[in-house]
């Protein structure tokens, strides 16, 4: 095998054979196929694409380039959610253990975020003590004990991933949806999960801009985990809007425990029954608790409690609060019909919410609540936005970012929150 | 300037603008940007193409990374010949000390072979006691004292073309017209010579295998020498077949030596007397000594004496023979119809004669004699290649290569010689 040979296939438009495609990911793990040769191509399959055969076979390549963990033998179904990101998504901070309160037991391994999207595991930080590197004996205890385990990926999962995201990141070569698929499916794989509900977000604040593009790559990830055993479906969401009225760590902390506390915003409370539900049909507990009883009867908020506990966290602890906060006004009085996820998702980062590189630190506090969402009324002088930041020098461009990024009385035509249903083909 | 987003706005299709071109090359250059961002730009680049403006930029970023040579104070006026590359082109040995017995002064900068075709520096390195490497006084000195000089391109010229090309090389994404004529102009620009002919190449033996590619080419580098004020032309010409009878370093010498006696193959002695017209009409010399007449007075064979051994080499010396030698004779008897470039380049490669990486050594003696030309009358049983080789291991795989190379009493529609003429266009 060369690796130029395959570099030269795929840049011509070729299909690339099983042989050639375990070769490349083998060789790419074993720094045998170098950054530069990988990084030409990520970029040809960018631009020339896979077919499914191809995307099922690298998925496969990455999968095997690691370990595989597996919780078959746990009393509970496993299932597992991943969203394909977005601005105020902390669903699965109230998913997680909603589920394991419905019966399921979810084997979550989550990421940090990067850029103007938020990770699970930075939110989850922001909660003293609490530990997101488990070893795999202590996520199964979380399992076995609780039913939910977020946790971060150790480095013998799909270690071909790892070093191809990271190259990725730097060559341009993000957004290819067969690469995006075979990132996410291949680490879903590895975490031994028996089911798989993926939330594809669309819009503004998203990485798919529209409905043709996010239902292509459910369709790519569904079929990749349904042909591996997984039973696997998506939905596509709204992430047109934050979800939510907080966006940054601990905010979305303290939001979730409204959730769990059977209150809430009514988008995160929809979203999160939603994709319970699917998740308990997909894992075959259709007939179990209605997630909806489990948040107003407390049995979420106890699973939650257990869940933090077992990887040390106080779940009675005061949450970080940032240093210094300021408002922004709104400039009139009307019906706000536009609040874009992108630019408050970049703002919360100027914030101090998120990273621009993977070594940067978070604030756990900075962040912004939102005091009006699309369709909600809003008047002049009142506040729109709360901004939190550990240095005031971070207000002002957050705040030329927020600026721009709503409108009043213009015309309001807001994404379905949940917009349609991937489910497997034959 | 951010790398990633020049490398996304290529990949999609767009326009990179002056400044983003010479903030690339100058930071690749720097290794500021990594050579994975840069295969993926190149990948991008092969993929998306270029238009001619970007074309222009990037070589001329490239060309200002390093030193430009100048020669305008010569009193002769200088010109320089550049071959794609093919089977058996030996055409710099005679073609430059001609064009100095005409009254031209040619600075070649040349490079080592890679693959199925020669490099002309191999060829002068089988010469006892020729130097490649001149500091730019010695070349000066040549072209002074000789009006011509063959070298290898100091590291200081267009050193970002040095860092591309290798790893174009090793990514897939050395067959870009864009990146292919950058790199060649880039290097000619660098050299400092007022006039320049291409001599691009098509057919089985070259780089294009078409003629409308290597058209392309040729337009694309004739209007970089041109926009650059060097006053630039090409020619497209036939590698369906090789070039002469002799395929190898010291052999090509060898034929290099019978034109310059004013004998030799006819196809060598036509491509070099009509190179040699459109160098001297490139460099103002129209009315100068003919080509044709300096081969037969032996002027040309004066000026190449004269210009071995101003590079310490010794014309009279014996010539370098491989220890082993066999032969492959004519399955039947017929007329020769066909006589594949690409075999002969990669048999002659495979006895010694060229190199899979840039560190191998070459064989001086190695490579393949051919007994008859496509048109040619061949007799069964009569020798048809002569193989030379420094172990007779290396004669098996040649000589599979060859058994397929050729037909006797087949179709025969060789390309003419010089199939076209590509000028300067307003």
């Amino acid at each position: 095998m060369d690796v130029i040979d395959i570099i030269t296939a795929k840049r011509d438009g070729g299909e690339l054979s099983p042989a050639q495609i375990d070769w490349v990911i083998g060789a790419y793990t074993k720094g045998d196929v170098a950054e530069e040769q990988m990084a030409a191509l990520a970029m040809a399959i960018l631009l020339r694409g896979m077919t499914r055969p191809e995307v099922a076979r690298w998925t496969e390549a990455m999968l095997s380039s690691g370990e595989r963990l597996d919780f078959t033998d746990l009393p509970r179904p496993t299932v597992d959610k991943h969203s394909t990101g977005g601005v105020g998504d902390k669903i699965t901070l109230p998913l997680t253990p909603l589920v394991a309160a419905c019966g399921g037991a979810v084997p979550q391994l989550s990421g940090r975020g990067l850029g103007h999207t938020g990770g699970t595991l930075d939110k989850l930080e922001s909660i003293p003590g609490w530990r997101a590197a488990l070893s795999p004996a202590e996520m199964r205890r979380c399992l076995e004990d609780v039913g939910a385990v977020v946790c971060a990926a150790g480095s013998g999962l799909a270690p071909a991933d790892r070093k191809l995201y990271a190259l990725r990141d730097v060559t341009g070569t993000v957004e290819s949806i067969p690469l995006i698929a075979g990132s996410i499916m291949s680490k879903k794989l590895a975490e031994g999960t028996g089911a798989l509900v993926l939330d594809v977000k669309v819009g503004s604040g998203a990485f798919m801009k529209d409905v043709d593009a996010a239902r292509e790559l459910a369709r790519t990830m569904v079929d990749i985990g349904n042909d591996n055993g997984v039973r696997t479906s998506a939905l596509l969401t709204a992430m047109d809007t934050p979800l939510g009225r907080q966006v940054g760590n601990a905010l979305e902390v303290a939001e979730a425990l409204e959730v769990l506390g059977g209150g809430g915003p009514s988008d995160v409370v929809e979203l999160t029954v939603a994709l319970a539900r699917e998740m308990l049909a997909a894992a075959g507990l259709d007939g179990a608790k209605d997630p909806a009883a489990a948040l107003s009867d407390g049995s979420a908020m106890d699973a939650w409690r257990s869940m933090i506990t077992a990887q040390d966290g106080d779940p009675d602890a005061p949450l970080p609060v940032a240093a210094e906060r300021t408002q922004i006004l709104a400039p009139s009085t009307g019906v706000l019909t536009r609040l874009d996820a992108h630019a408050v998702g970049v703002a919360a980062w100027r914030l101090g919410a998120g990273r621009a590189r993977k070594e940067d630190a978070v604030s756990f506090g900075a962040g912004i609540a939102l005091h009006a969402k699309p369709g909600e009324q809003v008047r002049a002088g009142a506040p729109l936005f709360t901004l939190h930041a550990d240095e005031p020098a971070r207000f002002e461009r957050a705040a030329e970012l927020l600026a721009t990024s709503f409108d009043i009385d213009g015309r309001h035509e807001p994404l379905p929150l949940v917009i349609e249903k991937v489910g497997a083909t034959a």
